[in-house]
């Protein structure tokens, strides 16, 4: 029992959203093995059955004195109601919080990119005090794998998420120098045939798994276009080698 | 002398490019730690005079058993020939691969996101080993410093640095959901000027050295314009609080 406890006043926890990475354990930071050792909660997105990606990330540095707070959902959160899950989620930390308890959630990647912890962000942020440590993107991981920069100079660079429509990512390949595209899985089609269309075919690289076991670089000719992960990502460059 | 040196058939050794992070020690990998600690060369960028921001990041964990490998030039590469820096510095590094020392560029943030060790890459890829450990990058860190998401769901994301044309930054950022306009400094009075044309005010936030302890978090408006460091950036979340 805390000392605000005993008195009574107990001080509200913290929420903490901890990047650790992009899937090799040792791309985890300093500052994210000191929050998960601190604090006495953990909570981890997971696939409805099997391993927590994020989990496993940081799992070398757990030693058994964490309550966890698993929260579960399909990997392809558009298919499904995940607002249900986020809000039952929110409910069971913020009564960790509301004990005086940190609770740190783990995020794969970067929590403020594209992650899922921005919907625990939204529902606990004007609550309770929430701080987010950065961690190292798995775009930052992908173009260190493929082995060429992701942009350089004055190049304008642009995220697009796979599932936005055909047009509008044909639009806006067209105008910049370099371009990742995330969370490709069964866009790969439209994605290709858009590629194909401007002729960026030979400036297009195609990774998933980036830095993990099962790592697979290629070029987009040669990806099985009915089987690329949801957590594959295609990067094209136009400038290619203009950074020497 | 190695077994290679030995007999006199010295394998290369391997260039690595390390991302030690924003600024904030503690955001350094265990991967950077181990590599920083296994190679006999370190090479670091630096100002003409005084200290490397990235070498300060990583002092902590230097115990003196280095060879030590200044790159110095001014902060703004554009208004110097920085080229004759490179290649000098470049043939400095290959001859040290050459005796089949490994030898790791320490760079802030993470190595292939505009970062300065592209132009070693480029000038040493083609006939030695190159590895690129990935770091937190300043956009990362400037989100969770902010405190604000980056990019969610299907939002579009532009990264902009603060030196290209008025009139495209205009048409890029009326394009996107997202955008982080980099190395700010001397620009800002031009980004300001389209920030306030798009009535964009109220949905950017000015950052300077993120992480660190002299860190500068501030609306657009409260900004000096002519004080703005390289090394500061603005963030434009159109989507605001849509996380929710």
């Amino acid at each position: 029992m805390s000392i605000a406890e005993e008195q009574g006043t107990t001080t509200k926890g913290t929420l903490y959203g901890v990047g650790v990475g992009p899937g090799d354990p040792e791309l985890i930071t300093l500052k994210a093995l000191r929050v998960i050792r601190d604090v006495p909660v953990l909570a981890w997105p997971a696939p409805l059955e099997g391993e927590s990606m994020a989990r496993t990330i940081a799992a070398d540095h757990l030693d058994g004195h964490h309550k966890e707070i698993p929260i579960r959902m399909p990997m392809e959160v558009a298919r499904f109601p995940a607002q249900q899950v986020y809000d039952t989620a929110a409910v069971e930390i913020a009564a960790e919080l509301d004990k005086g308890h940190d609770v740190a959630v783990l995020c794969e990647g970067d929590p403020f990119f594209y992650g899922s912890f921005m919907y625990l962000f939204g529902r606990i942020a004007e609550d309770y005090p929430v701080q987010v440590v950065p961690g190292v993107s798995s775009l930052m991981a992908t173009a260190a794998a493929i082995g060429s920069p992701l942009a350089s100079r004055n190049d304008v660079m642009t995220v697009m998420p796979g599932p936005i429509e055909e047009d509008l990512l044909e639009r806006r390949l067209t105008q910049v120098e370099s371009a990742a595209i995330i969370k490709v899985g069964r866009h790969l089609p439209k994605i290709r045939r858009v590629i194909e269309r401007l002729d960026l075919m030979n400036e297009a690289r195609y990774i998933s798994h980036a830095t993990m076991e099962n790592q697979v670089v290629s070029s987009l000719s040669e990806v099985d276009l009915e089987k690329a992960p949801y957590f594959s990502m295609i990067l094209v460059h136009k400038r290619g080698e203009a950074w020497k």
